[in-house]
């Protein structure tokens, strides 16, 4: 058996998410469709970094699955680009060593997030960033986003209903950066919780439109109150960019 | 009876072109639904500054219309927004001068070409690029770029077929950026011969990745010699990006 390592690519639109689930069609589930037929093994299973919602992108997905196939390595994306959807593509695949994880050897991850600050919504990008119709103060964004560098517990950052128990993480760098009629968030961390880039943006958006006070992330995170930040920002805004591993593997193009 | 002019942006992905044609849907024809809807007017018809292919994106397509409708000028865009698919947006519309026509008022126009230089193609972009998997020099492309400044005879850029009897155009401005994964190719003219823009940039490609030779520009335009040139590039790559008038209106962000 070999453990074989995915760097995946995809436009979250017509998909219900990473995840396999009844009656919608994932990520994951057209992946697993392709390599089964590949390998002809029928209970190949894939295992993502992260559980991308409906609606959200990735240039930099990480995946493994284990094989009895004596295909090289290398070869799994050239061939599964030729069965997969326009949509997904398999940006590299390499052997693995069978104690890597996708998801759980990951040390960190990055996301974008997408803000389109126009009075129109666009037409051309508009599965790709979130229409903010009221004028958003880049500036005002990236000094409010300073606030969540650092060690915290972000309990009041987690989707309600989220079951985690260990809501701590670490975000190590953030930049709003402003190219219009686009912002570009950025951050970094060693995880996130459910929706918690969303929330950050929604956040940043409030304040950068006047709507929330500036300080809100840090007073949130001192009372632990969800209530203090903005709305959850819509999915199609946000892109996973990258994973990291200790190890360090080839990364795709941004 | 008005005149009234619209700034409008589009994604031509899902279109046959903006012109309306039998057994395909246009642009132009989901315009003209919405606004004989509007206006109650149902011989109203919508003339384009530029007769964008299938595929072919526009962020400043330019149109006008006349009605006899007392809606506002400035209110066509929020009403037309409300009733057209979001993959097309009215960016502004206004009250024109009777003497204007989008088509034969413009004065200039700018088109974008987008490349995605890697080995995979793009899951995320990939209705907005022409993916090269050829190594693309961008400097090489930058300098053969040039020799399209100037007024010539454009023949040699006609696609094959074209009735056009005048092929005499003026470009003043031609550049090409490296923002990798993408090469992006903007050029500016009084005018272009249908295709013309994906002819440059196929010959581009052809002679960024060395299957054709520098200079291919220049002899081809002396020698009046299709031939000499590379192929179309497909339309995806293309984006109408602004057409100027001389009496100067407002522009839609880029």
């Amino acid at each position: 058996m070999r453990r074989i390592r995915l760097i995946l690519e995809y436009d979250g639109t017509n998909y219900s998410g990473w995840q396999r689930q009844e009656n919608a069609v994932s990520v994951q589930q057209r992946l697993e469709e392709s390599l089964r037929r590949l390998t002809g093994e029928s209970l190949l299973t894939v295992t993502g970094a992260s559980r991308t919602d409906a609606g959200v992108h990735a240039l930099g997905q990480n995946a493994h699955f284990d094989t009895d196939s004596r295909i090289p390595g290398d070869k799994f994306s050239f061939a599964l680009n030729t069965m997969l959807p326009d949509d997904i593509r398999v940006v590299s695949s390499e052997d693995a060593d069978p104690s890597f994880h996708a998801r759980f050897s990951a040390a960190g991850k990055e996301y974008r997030y997408l803000f389109y600050s126009a009075r129109h919504a666009s037409a051309l990008y508009r599965n790709l960033c979130w229409h903010v119709i009221y004028p958003l103060d880049a500036d005002k964004m990236s000094r409010e986003a300073q606030s969540i560098i650092g060690t915290h517990d972000f309990a009041s950052f987690a989707a309600s209903g989220s079951v985690v128990k260990d809501t701590q993480r670490t975000i190590d760098s953030v930049s709003v950066t402003q190219r219009p009629p686009f912002i570009e968030l950025r951050v970094h961390g060693n995880g996130f919780l459910y929706n918690m880039v969303r929330i950050l943006a929604g956040t940043l958006a409030g304040v950068g439109s006047g709507k929330l006070p500036e300080g809100a992330i840090q007073r949130a995170l001192e009372h632990n109150d969800r209530l203090m930040l903005g709305v959850t920002a819509p999915p199609q805004g946000l892109t996973l960019m990258r994973v990291d591993y200790s190890e360090g593997i080839c990364l795709p193009p941004t």
